[in-house]
């Protein structure tokens, strides 16, 4: 992968002010709008629209939401609350409404955060019909007694929910999962960092000679979307995924995270712990208990994949989330790259997650290929310590990435030497 | 179970005072006279009796012992020591006697505590012929030199052991096993808390109307009755005990305690770690290592069932055990009523130790259900988190017990949760 | 084995005072000198020759060196750097050279330890022609510019190299490996304490007139000596040893430590614990990853043996490694007996390692055999503990070393207690 990390994350960060203003939901033209300009990233990406009515497992997909315009207007006609300002105003999937009502009982359908005066807040009722305006806390309190035009412009009609996928095949059938969302409007972090650096992801995957695993590449309104795509789908998750991503809240200059899967031993919950720990350092790892995102699907039990939950600062740490403080200068070019180098270094690390096993028993002669120091000073191991540790726990039995993790190294650093040892005929791909 | 603390708490210890003054041993009357007390209360509780002589495993039924009186009289005929007074007077299984002889001569037959110079220690002679007196140590100080009478007016002749069981089945064949003992003199907490916290345990059971488990409550003279009894039972403990708990020091008001099993990984003991860190929270886990009373029995190698010794104060910890100053003051109703209500909660959650699986693949639409918020504001997870992660967790592999450690919640609490998901057809029981 | 620490050690010092003057090296008389040394004392020891050019696994048999004398003379004539005076002064397998040449062009050829200025290193340079001189910083310094005359009488022609084996035949078939190297120069701890720590364990083990296991013992070079033997011995080794110990520097008086297998869980890192902790106290445990002598080639991903290396202070800890300053000074009588002993119980261990199931369900009646107190006084239990808790943990499964790690005691106290309890008819072996 061949760009800068400041060519990469100028390059995302732009992608996510093109995207910003858009107004998504869970359906309507907002989610086609948004994965139709990823398509043009990446040629190959199929866009799928699942009817109105359509049943999946436990769920149906309700009737698709369009917004044109909302506000609400003072006794002079002054839009006091307006969705052209910010598309957070409306109350996701609000009824139409065109009504003049007292501020009291206005109030009603008011929705805002006593405890951060300054944001609007992200509400969505996707279920339960209703129609509500958000609105800053501040706004609210400075809102006089008298009548008042509440207006959404809004449909809510059998339609149709998007979602897209991107295939790319590879040597083996197993598959490595990434998994993001296209659902939310205006916020930056929670989230349009999880689709940027997915797309940015599946573009240098795509543009890869020779992969030796293949990519399922997902861009879907969140649970309900997840939800579908597993529903059709699931056999062949269950058959070929060996490790899996969501990415989400990635966007951010804070502590990577990652939430683990119910087990927390597969070998993504491993993958990630090692790639964090050698590439980051200081990290965190939260239980399933703290899920929150589509790894709540991917991983409930009848689907039971690996799969985990990839962020910087999680939903449950950064006070902008789910309002309208979550926007691009929380989100930054270097925060967004991080996240792509993180993830980039854990796909190749599955690309070169092999089992080795020695040719020789015992040591081999190593100083005759040039590979030990060829005379014996007392400091001779340290020289040689991760290659002869590579040749010392390559049992045939741990991957690549329990070699890493015994003997304390990166597993990128293994796969080196594991190359090289190949290479001298010294170990075999077993 | 209806009654409320204070009632049951109040009615076990009126049954542990009626109890008391009985001259309990390994045989004899006191035995017999206890167990016709527990069976006006338990009906249908089986008594039964081993002649003398009956060999179990290694062992052989010995003599019974009757003992009706026995005293230390000085010179002018005053009983300095009065088994009429307290039956720890008597050495345990004290063959007849009836000697005058001198202070020095007779000190051979005293036993007392210095280091608790106000107790009267509590010892037998159960497998050697011996005759002795217990007593305090300032009773004994106060022994003039001078010629004494010392009479025993025992029998220790052919008879029977006694013990006796109540079996209450239930919708399974497997089985719980409430197991105490019966054989202690005038000791309260050891070992009069044992037998009336089962008694109770045992009347509850009997009265409810769907038992899912059957159960198995054993009251037997300690070591020697619960040899016999397994000896005499040992191929259906082995095939239907599924848990068990040896009931002993249950009575004062001092910290909950348990001794686990050799291994510490079976049901009983993940049970009781599970419901006495929800309902007591303070407790104290010993190791098998520290065992003392029947648990040697059910846990030994070759019966290998799962059973716990449950206790408030072990009797590793109170300075009373074994002596006089065990009375009805270190018992309390509110102890008694505390190891019952322990219990129970183990016994309802064993009731309830399904193992369930989703119905749906993927989260379930608890929205339309009214199981979940219909506005999606930040904190819907945090209101519906229980709920959440029993599905999340109930993957047709973990007992109910193994999602309650795992979420970290009560056992009982997750089984209402179960229910009601299963209710609204979204678990199954496997 | 009957003798006294003291005369143990002595013995012990007294063959390292004999074999400390002998040149050794990979190939060459000192290492013959040595090995017929040994066999004084172990006759029935076999000495093998591999002829130069012998294929082993990865490697090759160089070819065998010779030296008799090297010195670095000065203009006068005077020996400046002399090899009679140490051995480790002429670099090991140097190339024979009598050449006359300046200061500045002798200095590539020679080795110090800027760090230890009093120190003569130990270097080699097996597998690359080389000559050079080893010697102390001091002595460097104090080297004039001017001419020097450089001479090493060596020769380095086809021949043989040498190891020697053991074989002590058992009960059983299954093995117990020693195995120690006898390729070091005048170097005391490392490495003569191993030699004749096992020198006289293999004693002792052929005077042994029942031995449950067979011993399999092995001196050999470092190295290149244990990949020739166990090229051909792979299958026997691999069918037979069940545990086995590399022993090196054994021989100061510094704290116990061993390496570990790369699982640490086999049944000779089991031992090791459990005999260090009991006998010793404070021991360090090393982890695979700091391997450094033979167990390297024994604990191979393809031999994957159960072999630990034993030593007191660890080659990493202790400053005169690989120098003059490792002398007869650091090595003492009690440090070899301290090393002598532990190695000693670990092989009555695997004398003892049986597995051991009740013959009585429950408890037997210790009472009547006069293994328990025939008075029930409080304090019984504390009286027969560790005899009880062998009873309670023999279930057919553990093995005697897994009982004492369970009840914390040392294994031959409890093959002690195993055997009283076998002989009473109490246990049985399974």
């Amino acid at each position: 992968m061949p760009q800068s990390d400041a060519d990469i994350g100028a390059e995302m960060h732009g992608w996510a002010r093109d995207l910003f203003p858009i107004c998504r939901s869970l359906t309507g033209p907002g989610v086609r709008e948004t994965l139709a300009y990823i398509k043009k990233i990446l040629p190959d990406l199929q866009i799928h629209s699942v009817p109105t009515g359509t049943k999946a497992f436990d769920w149906t997909v309700p009737d698709e939401w369009t917004i044109r315009d909302a506000y609400i207007a003072d006794e002079a006609g002054n839009r006091v609350v307006d969705f052209r300002k910010s598309n957070l105003h409306v109350l996701g999937y609000s009824e139409p409404v065109d009504r003049v009502l007292d501020l009291t009982e206005l109030q009603k359908h008011l929705y805002s955060l006593p405890e951060q005066a300054d944001a609007i807040p992200y509400i969505t009722s996707y279920y339960k019909r209703r129609w509500g305006f958000c609105l800053s806390e501040n706004q609210r309190k400075a809102l006089k007694p008298g009548r008042y035009r509440a207006v959404i412009d809004s449909d809510l009609k059998p339609g149709v929910m998007n979602y897209a996928e991107l295939l790319l095949p590879g040597d083996s059938e197993k598959e490595v999962l990434l998994s993001t969302y296209v659902c939310h409007p205006s916020m930056a972090n929670n989230e349009l960092s999880g689709p940027v650096v997915v797309t940015a992801l599946a573009r240098a995957l795509a543009a890869r000679k020779n992969r030796k695993r293949s990519y399922r590449i997902v861009f879907a309104p969140e649970t309900l979307g997840s939800i579908v795509y597993i529903s059709k789908n699931l056999d062949a998750l269950k058959k070929h995924v060996i490790a899996g991503f969501v990415v989400s809240c990635a966007g951010d200059d804070g502590n990577y995270s990652f939430v683990a899967t119910p087990s927390g031993q597969t070998l993504t919950d491993r993958l990630a712990r090692n790639v964090l720990k050698h590439s980051v350092g200081n990290f965190k790892e939260y239980s399933f208990l703290v899920r929150g995102s589509d790894e709540r699907q991917y991983c409930s039990p009848l689907v039971n994949l690996p799969v985990v939950l990839m962020m910087r600062s999680s939903y449950l740490e950064y006070p902008e989330y789910h309002t309208s403080l979550d926007d691009l200068t929380l989100v930054t070019p270097s925060g967004l790259a991080g996240s792509y180098n993180v993830l980039s270094r854990c796909i190749d690390a599955l690309e070169e997650s092999k089992i080795y096993i020695p040719v020789f028993p015992c040591e081999p002669q190593l100083g005759k290929r040039g590979l030990y120091p060829d005379l014996s000073t007392r400091d001779v191991f340290s020289k040689v310590e991760h290659l002869m540790n590579v040749l010392a726990y390559a049992d045939g039995k741990r991957d690549l990435l329990g070699i890493a993790e015994t003997i304390g190294l990166d597993i990128s650093a293994c796969a080196q030497i594991a190359d090289k040892l190949t290479a001298e005929g010294l170990l075999r791909e077993v």
